[in-house]
């Protein structure tokens, strides 16, 4: 077991551990002692029908995603039980790095986007006890979970509002994955997932933050400056202060997990293969929402995936932001994520 | 000197050289022996008024543009005397690889965009007696000495098209270059550019290969399985068979000479740092093409130069190859740009 600090109550906490013992893996293999680590902000009611499921992107934890939850903002603790879990082998759940023997380090399983649907439902029906949800939503790997919710569950997820993400990774996004997974790798200390230390390989780390620094915001970013909006001086002081900063503490294993995870995700298994008839079978009211300078899930992505969910919107954000619109570093980000949020739980359904 | 058989006649010519001697450099050095490999199709007629300067992209040599010249093109050498100068530093002309002695490898002197420009003048005015060009054009790397040319010689060109390429790098091509000079240089065998053997670096030339796959399409190519339109039965058969077999038998140092040419490409020297003022120099009848699709050089970033220059035109091309419409390799591709050269060339300019 690896002591890396950074997955800890400290840094990301509180959150609780969910005991799903040896969890079934839609590959066939077990994982044994699943701890399922979540976080949650407000209380179910007695109906237990005020819940909202807000699931989690790639190298997030359910912290990352906090800004977006307190009173008066649309997603409000004071109305509804807001459940935050964190993905299977990202680090705060069990993960490559947080256990001992046989299924340690480079020999985690490989995780699926429906293991970790399958066990956020464990979660919420039998802990929670709950049976309907108001709301499910998740940015990029968090839309995938989303997605792959109101297929997979279409009778219980009332709204979906999955934002810049897919319900099946495309082709080009999968090269994304192939090429910063490269760039971690090409760590001379990855040693093929047994490195010694928790901060080894923070080169190949490193490389991988670049490749997010490249795809994750946009062109007009950078033109525009727009770092001095966030609090930068220089692009330089961003790529290290930012995207650096932000990726170099973690898990190099934990974040291979969860790119495999993204890349294979695909809930169009649902329907044999079909995208649209999986699609279909949502019933939720349906926010797609997609960030207009995205240039990894680009709105042409999100929308050729709406355009089968039957009661549903496409909503476009600009951002110069890109995908990581999300993090609301800008103001007007957050307020209009916020505002789509709010809009449609104020949407009456059945 | 490494015999890196894919520099060749054989492989890329015919081409000449034209000897430039000790070749004084913007950054102060001076390149030793300095060979310039040119190409030639058609012949120049006697006022000499009848040249057409084609210049060379990132990785590219004479032989990659060749396409676009022939009887009934638009680039036509029973009319033109069309002539074509590798860069500097880019495996035909003078570069890391081929020379022994102080300046070899990773000794090799940086080279910029306005040195390559200014041995392509010596050739034109000293070799070939040439005062005026009918057209100049190039495209990425090859729009970079383009604008160059018409910004530093305004008198001399008459016609400029520069394709999917600035005056002035932008930040995040800058990030882009950072980033496949990064993945190449993570090659084990690298050694700070001091490889034992010209194919050494074969897992380098891979991951850059993979960061052009990532950005030189657009994500409608993936989605679309335009692969299959340009004979390729898979996205992983298209990856080997056209990205890596492209990258994979280049000069590793070669590629970053040219890496960081395309970097610190700035013709806003000549204003001082003012790139309106610089464009404005411009007197050519100039159309700025761009590639609707393109993810490292796109239309907002073409648009941004042309806006300053006065009798010019902004083109757009739209096709699922993105940057790397140039190829021609789809049909319709090769049509417009052809097209475009075509109602330039028959623009009267004074």
């Amino acid at each position: 077991m690896l002591n890396n600090p950074y997955y800890s109550q400290d840094q990301h906490g509180p959150y609780k551990f969910y005991e799903l013992g040896d969890f079934h893996l839609e590959s066939g293999e077990i994982l044994k002692n699943t701890q399922l680590a979540y976080a949650v902000h407000g209380s179910l009611n007695e109906a237990k029908d005020n819940a909202i499921l807000f699931t989690i992107m790639f190298s997030g934890t359910s912290k990352n995603m906090e800004h977006y939850i307190g009173p008066g903002k649309a997603l409000d603790p004071d109305k509804y039980c807001i459940i935050l879990p964190n993905q299977l082998g990202a680090g705060l759940s069990t993960s490559p790095h947080n256990i001992d023997g046989a299924q340690a380090m480079s020999k985690f399983p490989e995780i699926s986007i429906a293991d970790d649907v399958i066990a956020q439902h464990k979660l919420l029906t039998e802990f929670f006890g709950i049976k309907e949800l108001q709301l499910v939503t998740g940015w990029s790997m968090g839309a995938q979970q989303t997605y792959e919710w109101a297929i997979r569950y279409p009778d219980m997820v009332k709204r979906a509002a999955p934002i810049a993400g897919t319900a099946k990774c495309t082709a080009h996004d999968s090269l994304y994955v192939d090429v910063f997974s490269e760039a971690l790798k090409s760590d001379p200390e990855w040693k093929g997932g047994e490195y010694s230390k928790p901060n080894a390989c923070r080169v190949g780390l490193k490389r991988l933050a670049h490749v997010f620094a490249l795809m994750g915001l946009c062109t007009e970013f950078y033109k525009k400056e727009q770092w001095q909006k966030i609090g930068f001086d220089s692009m330089q002081s961003m790529l290290s202060g930012f995207w650096e900063a932000w990726f170099q503490p973690m898990d190099p294993n934990a974040l291979l997990v969860q790119a495999k995870k993204w890349q294979k995700g695909d809930s169009s298994k649902h329907a044999d293969g079909n995208l649209e008839l999986a699609l279909k079978r949502i019933q939720a009211k349906t926010y797609v929402i997609a960030f207009e300078q995205d240039m990894f899930i680009p709105i042409e992505d999100c929308k050729n995936e709406q355009q089968y969910i039957s009661d549903s919107e496409l909503k476009i954000i600009p951002s110069f932001m890109g995908h990581f619109a999300m993090l609301g570093l800008f103001e007007e980000d957050f307020a209009a994520i916020n505002g789509l949020y709010s809009e449609l739980l104020s949407n009456d359904v059945s």
